[in-house]
């Protein structure tokens, strides 16, 4: 039978294959989450997900609705989301001093994958949930997590991120949501913030926005930036609601995708009466933000990702059955075929398997590292683990989004004309799928984290570990016959890559800058490419090892050979052209006069 | 002011300086079309596309209704309908006997390019109204002609084409719609048909259908389709209007975008009573069907191409005010300065430039070719131009629409958020564009055409004859000193691509024959790239002539390099990248096992 959203043996696959996720019991967190138990919680997620949250997919596309400040979403939503928080998948991972799982993120990025590609728009609401609850978690004081932090790791209340102003997007700090300490401690809280997803809606009793806003006479910019936790409704001592908290919902918008998640546009404060306490420092709340970033990042890339293993799914699927044109060698009077014997359907078919198989071994290992950061029995460890994710964030938000979008365009063209008829579920993933590139930091501006900050960091340690491990899996693979020829070709490209690195750096500092940081996205391509070919390789030199043992398995094993020579021969020789153009470093781009571009 | 959907300057550069259009009034056909009457026509089109044609644009995306049977377009379709038709627009290139303008089909580029930028939806029933028209002319009996001819192209009735059945899209061929002769000669249509972009609708009294179909006992595949003519309303002999031809709508498709053509499902001869008569020859039908091609898939190119200059307009104009983050440069007090400031969004500005004005060049050089085709004054003049819009077809349709969609993406991105929200006209853009890449032949199987079937026909020469201008560019743009390394550059990449060219045909003819052919798309894509860079030389090279002259031009002509360089440096070395692959030619993409695809 076909599968749906994702490939069931290759998440087993990268899992306890190439993984080894049981291997997590020595760390006494996890003692508990042996194989056995991590299959049951996937094998759950992907029930939920299939029978439950991906009937709300289509529902989802004809958005939520708006009406006086009201916000009404699908009312098939409500129904799952009894589902989804009775079954404590919110809090999967988290403490479960506060009601969380405490389950390793390597494990939820498997359950998550099923959900996020089963209905984004619906899951959405949650991943916004949980990352406002781990900031009270983080930076609450024992009175703030008291009275919030049980109620929205639940899912009881949800939660929200407000940042964006009509004119402080990527600039954050430009915003100009004011804050006046009041006499009690609390902050009176004034300002208008846009793009707000799942800022009001009718699923939960309240909802509790954690809000950056510049507190009367803090420094302009993003050093006189502070986070404050605004409720909906006011919330008691004893944790029952009090009053309204004038947030009030002053439309949502009309979108190109991810109609059935609401993005709000949120005026606090109109009528005087919004207050917010607040979380962490005055004036430190970029670097709260900062904090939770590399996992909201990360999450976002999960988002992307979802929708592109889902798509594969369906075009392959589509592929097996659609019969059309006869085969390419055959004789004239021979019968049609199913268009997956058709080379050019093939062609589209291997780059949506390598990007996505690809991506989630990369996902999954930043999971998997996101776990050691956390319980690594040395500092050491931890902190390598920790560089590792700072590495990886920009590449899994930035690279898999952008390949994301295009991998469900690629399943269109699979699809044909019928690609393009919203009955058939690709075109909706394609839309639902542009925002991924955008939200959470453009994809620029990942490029620059990554050229910009991350390469540099620790004079350069963190990147060189990343390195470090590529260098290692193509060790590995040089020593297997089956993978060796690879392994030399992704060598190859490892050293280009590693001189443009050091030359991109090098302009970077260098009166060339303004050139250099027109190739930090290309760059960042290029260095996505290492990472798939990387985490491919990788999964063909565990896939040789099991080859020929007789195993039912074996056209999987030769699959995984065969997506890593497809990748490694077919990608990344255009990436090695792009590295060329990197390491050029021309400044057309810079030297262009404005008027140039014309328009006028 | 800012400009809407192209950039005058731009046009005009192409249209006067490029291709010196007004030296077709050396032919006949166009003697009294100088420089004067040019401008005034696309002055005017331009006029009508930005007043009349650009309002359709949102009111398009909220779609045609349909209901029993019936479609309704847009109320405020008639009206600019009504405008369009009136200034003569459709048959601006057609024969003055049936009422056409006789105008060159460069010259209709640039007004095409105006009209299709400002909405496409609308636009289509006019492409299709016209190629109706263009097969009776080519192919109808005087009685056809004069039936249905004068009528069609003066747009009083509109036209369709009705190919696609439901197992019968890419593979035209398995089509099962058939047609019984009666005894006047006439024929009796029974069938169904899917995808009819403007199948049925309100503007028009009536809408002619060629139709392709099997006569009874004609040989299965493509060699026994016949193409009818199949009105809505049948025509009496004197061109009143008789009783309805059984072509019923049973359906409109809910898709991706282009709401704002109806794309319809009719069944003909539903009640046995639909009559067509036969257009051309009886099994003829699939040639004559291609005599209409190369002109039908430069149009949907343009299509494409001008959504894309309509989204460069559009993102270059935000980019220019909207304020947002201070210069990379700048110290930190420093104000927020206009995002076309910001390096990365130069490189997605220059992307954008570079692509849309290689693509006018090559979609009016297409045209030129049209034109001498026609005209030339000796029957070898005439061939090479024949041969030359054969091998530029299937790069015009499948490489430009490829990157029209790749191009909206970036105007997305360049709007940040802003480009997600429906209110901003970068969503729909995209969302149309998807369709291009699909219909008229799928960008794989244009692929499939420029490789297995233009590179070799009449052994080579015509596609030695498209390289050979090109080399002819290279040559002049080493003679000027402002363009010489560029020159040096491209013709290296020339070289290198000619090689690939070589081993891919080898290749094609060999054991290897399977491989070759899942390189046909990403040789398209290199020939794409090499065609604008192409382009983009030669502008430059022009563009080195007038630079220091004093001109007020300055800017865009130094820009005109600038733009070149930027593609040579920036997008060719991806391309050389890319060429590696196609010569190496692994197979892993043929070899993978069905099963190895996983899904099951």
């Amino acid at each position: 039978m076909a599968q749906l959203i994702a490939d069931k043996r290759d998440v087993e696959f990268v899992l306890h294959e190439q993984f080894n996720a049981a291997s997590l019991t020595r760390f006494e967190r996890y003692a508990t989450c042996n194989k056995k138990t991590i299959d049951l919680i996937v094998s759950e997620a992907r029930n939920l997900a299939i029978k439950e949250i991906l009937p709300l997919q289509k529902i989802s596309d004809e958005g939520c609705k708006f009406d006086s400040g009201k916000v009404t979403v699908p009312k098939a939503y409500h129904k799952v989301l009894a589902s989804y928080l009775g079954g404590e998948w919110l809090g999967m991972t988290d403490d479960p001093e506060w009601g969380g799982q405490g389950l390793p993120k390597l494990v939820s990025m498997a359950a998550n994958e099923y959900f996020y590609g089963a209905c984004n728009s619906f899951m959405l609401f949650h991943l916004l949930s949980h990352g406002a609850a781990r900031l009270v978690e983080n930076f609450g004081t024992e009175e703030q997590k008291n009275i919030y932090l049980a109620n929205m790791l639940s899912g009881k209340w949800s939660g929200t991120m407000l940042l964006t102003e009509p004119d402080a997007g990527s600039d954050v700090g430009a915003l100009t949501t004011s804050a006046r300490k009041n006499p009690d401690g609390t902050y009176s809280i004034t300002g208008n913030k846009i793009f707000i997803s799942g800022g009001e809606h009718d699923m939960v009793e309240n909802i509790i926005h954690p809000v950056l806003a510049r507190i009367e006479g803090a420094p302009s910019g993003t050093k006189g930036i502070s986070l404050f936790l605004v409720p909906k409704f006011r919330v008691n001592s004893d944790g029952s609601l009090g009053e309204f908290n004038d947030v009030v919902c002053t439309g949502i918008e009309h979108k190109l995708g991810l109609h059935g998640n609401c993005t709000c546009s949120l005026t606090l404060g109109g009528g005087g009466n919004c207050i917010g306490t607040l979380l962490g420092q005055e004036n430190k709340g970029m670097s709260a933000m900062f904090v939770m970033m590399n996992e909201a990042r990360q999450m976002v890339g999960l988002q992307g990702f979802a929708n592109a293993s889902a798509a594969y799914l369906y075009a392959l699927n589509y592929a097996r059955q659609r019969i059309q044109t006869k085969h390419i060698t055959a004789s004239a009077n021979s019968v049609s075929v199913p268009i997956i014997q058709h080379p050019d359907v093939r062609r589209q078919l291997m780059i949506m398997k390598a990007h996505v198989e690809g991506m989630r071994s990369l996902i999954y290992y930043g999971g998997l590292c996101q776990d050691i950061e956390k319980c690594g029995e040395t500092e050491e460890e931890r902190t390598e683990a920790e560089e590792m994710v700072e590495v990886l964030t920009p590449i899994i938000k930035g690279y898999i989004t952008d390949k994301a979008f295009e991998m469900c365009s690629h399943g269109i063209q699979v699809y044909g004309g019928y690609g393009f008829i919203e009955e058939y579920p690709i075109a909706q993933l394609l839309r639902d799928s542009r925002i991924f590139m955008l939200y959470e930091g453009t994809n620029g501006i990942q490029s620059i984290d990554l050229v910009g900050r991350k390469m540099g960091m620790k004079k350069g340690k963190p990147f060189l570990a990343f390195i470090d491990e590529i260098t290692k899996t193509v060790r590995r693979a040089k020593e297997m016959e089956a993978t060796q020829e690879l392994a030399k070709e992704l060598g190859e490209y490892l050293d280009t890559y590693m001189e443009t690195a050091l030359t991109l750096s090098k302009n970077i500092s260098s009166d060339k800058m303004l050139n250099a940081y027109t190739y930090t996205h290309p760059f960042l391509e290029s260095t996505g490419d290492l990472s798939i070919a990387w985490m491919l390789l990788w999964r063909a030199s565990i896939a040789a090892q099991k080859i020929g043992s007789g195993k039912k398995d074996e056209a999987f094993y030769k699959g995984q050979i065969d997506t890593a020579r497809f990748f490694i021969r077919y990608v990344i020789p255009v990436a090695k052209g792009r590295l060329a153009a990197i390491s050029n470093c021309d400044g057309a781009a810079i030297e262009m006069a404005e008027d140039g571009f014309g328009g006028k």
